[in-house]
């Protein structure tokens, strides 16, 4: 167990060790840590090592100049300047804000940025200020659509957080696929086969294969198969691929380019926009409705589908109670790092002459 | 099979004698039509004989007042005034291009509405106006959120409507279950079984009995089980509720008033909110980024995803093809209306002295 202390100071000095500036050593600490915390490992500091070699193959800029090229009262599209996604989305969602203070609403298409961590992160941003948060990025590809044996949209997670009165906030995080990539590398890691239904071999065909991703198969959409509505999941990535890539000028379906993982860390030759893409909100709760009347009835929304009668041995929980109470545990108990995760931090430290 | 146009003109009269205005019927008969024409059976004529029993039953205003009773530059509160769904989501969504036009979007939630028809529909407005259009609603209790024994979510679907440049329209609109109640409804009639994943019975158990959600079961969200992702349907399906029921001020969850079924035309005894809710959004394309280059770029993905490699026999298709494909055949050789549709308006014919 190490502690959320510990693992944060250390991120933040590797983070200021590529050059990034104090604030954005820290914001960007502060996003990875608390993936950690609520209990999202895959995009936690498990990745600090990803982000060093973007830098390292100079597709990271730890000085970016980030800013608006186009924008209307309640829209803009941002120049993420191949910045850090973890400091050019809140930075994106801060200009959210501001809009929603004065339009009602704020929406932010990026472009020209890098993997954004925790999409949950950015949306609590604007929950905090009694607004609705979104927050939506697109990825590497790495999910076949419906019938096809080609990979060409990323796990494209959606994020929307929103305020309650007594109750803490409804925080929905979620890849638009059947299982998110980090599982099937845990089965990788265990040699064990994964369910039906979450992978796909090279011809299209069901496997229980943990490997298929990698032999020529791909992630399936939420839904599965088209009898339980892949088509479903497969147009849920395309909108979040449309609203971060298309909308934006960034790379778009199998042209985002990959995170830099330990084998690749190139882009493709062909590029259709700049970078990865992002798609941010913030409405103003008052801009429609009071935010008092709105807030007690979401504490009347949460404590109806937490009493919900209940499959056996079961409970029903709301949005964002899971990584809540992987939390509190956390905080209190220490953050369980896997042993590789932890090596590439020793690694990490002998390079910069940081001690972990 | 039944031309559009007898189908059309036959609803609008059926609308006009219960007291629409003829703008109004004309209105609400498009978006019956249009569900028949793109191959929604369960979302056209067939629920004819419903609003006329909503309105039978006093839950149907013919000649709504429909107004704004909240707004900022950017974002609205309506009340439908009991209104027909089919109308007051228009209504919604023009308001919601008008403040685009201004403001770059507009975000409209809608109270004191019924059932709304197709969300495509809705959506497309927007999208013929080079803009994104958002389109959802809630709707009565059918679902089980994941653990539930309980149904405490409709079917709640998602719409999203995105114009190309030479390709027709991106059109995503789907129910926010593993399948729509029609397909279970179909079965039901042909004594079939339903294949697992669909829907639970009333321990929560997989089932495949067809009649499971009127014998205590429930409809499943998107993902089917635990393992599958049901958690992220079920979250999907709650933000719908919450942007169209808590954010309007309608009801929300278990409290939405149903659709007005031959079995059961009531409400609730308790009402946390005013009738259905919607919500409904807009977005300038060129609040964004140019109209011409975006569009493009929406050619550039329709037709890489519509050319992937795909499995033998299928092909890969993009939102709104399927219903395109319906719409212009059934425009060519007309609707075929199922035996108990047409005996349903045959009585509404013989009530209102229209011939069909």
């Amino acid at each position: 167990m190490y502690s959320s202390e510990k693992v944060r100071k250390f991120t933040e000095k590797i983070f200021r060790a590529i050059g990034c500036s104090n604030r954005d050593a820290r914001l960007a600490a502060d996003v990875l840590v608390n993936a950690d915390l609520r209990g999202v490992d895959s995009h936690g500091v498990a990745r600090l090592a990803g982000y060093v070699r973007l830098f390292d193959h100079g597709r990271l800029n730890p000085k970016p100049e980030i800013k608006i090229i186009h924008q209307t009262p309640s829209t803009a599209v941002i120049d993420g300047d191949k910045g850090l996604g973890l400091v050019v989305a809140p930075f994106a969602m801060k200009i959210a804000i501001k809009k929603a203070q004065r339009a009602g609403s704020g929406w932010i298409s990026v472009q020209n940025s890098n993997h954004f961590g925790i999409a949950g992160y950015h949306a609590m941003l604007a929950s905090d200020q009694d607004m609705i948060g979104w927050a939506m990025t697109n990825a590497a590809p790495l999910v076949v659509p419906t019938f096809s044996t080609e990979k060409l949209l990323g796990t494209n997670p959606i994020a929307l957080a929103v305020p309650a009165e007594t109750q803490p906030a409804f925080v929905a995080d979620f890849a638009t696929t059947a299982v998110a990539y980090g599982k099937m590398e845990i089965l990788q890691r265990k040699g064990l086969d994964a369910p039906l239904g979450w992978v796909q071999d090279e011809k299209g065909l069901p496997t229980a294969n943990a490997n298929a991703v990698k032999e020529g198969g791909g992630l399936l959409p939420l839904g599965g198969d088209r009898e339980h509505g892949s088509h479903k999941g497969y147009g849920l990535g395309a909108i979040v691929d449309i609203l971060s890539g298309v909308l934006s000028g960034a790379n778009f379906g199998p042209w985002v380019p990959p995170f830099a993982t330990a084998g690749f860390h190139g882009v493709a030759a062909e590029q259709v926009g700049k970078g990865t893409g992002h798609f941010l909100g913030a409405m103003r709760i008052d801009g429609f409705r009071s935010k008092e009347d709105f807030k007690k009835s979401m504490d009347v929304w949460i404590n109806r589908f937490r009493s919900a009668t209940h499959i056996d041995g079961e409970k029903v929980q709301i949005p964002g109670d899971q990584e809540r109470n992987f939390m509190a545990e956390r905080l209190a108990n220490g953050i369980p790092l896997n042993e590789k995760v932890v090596e590439s931090l020793e690694e990490l430290g002998q390079r910069f002459k940081i001690r972990f």
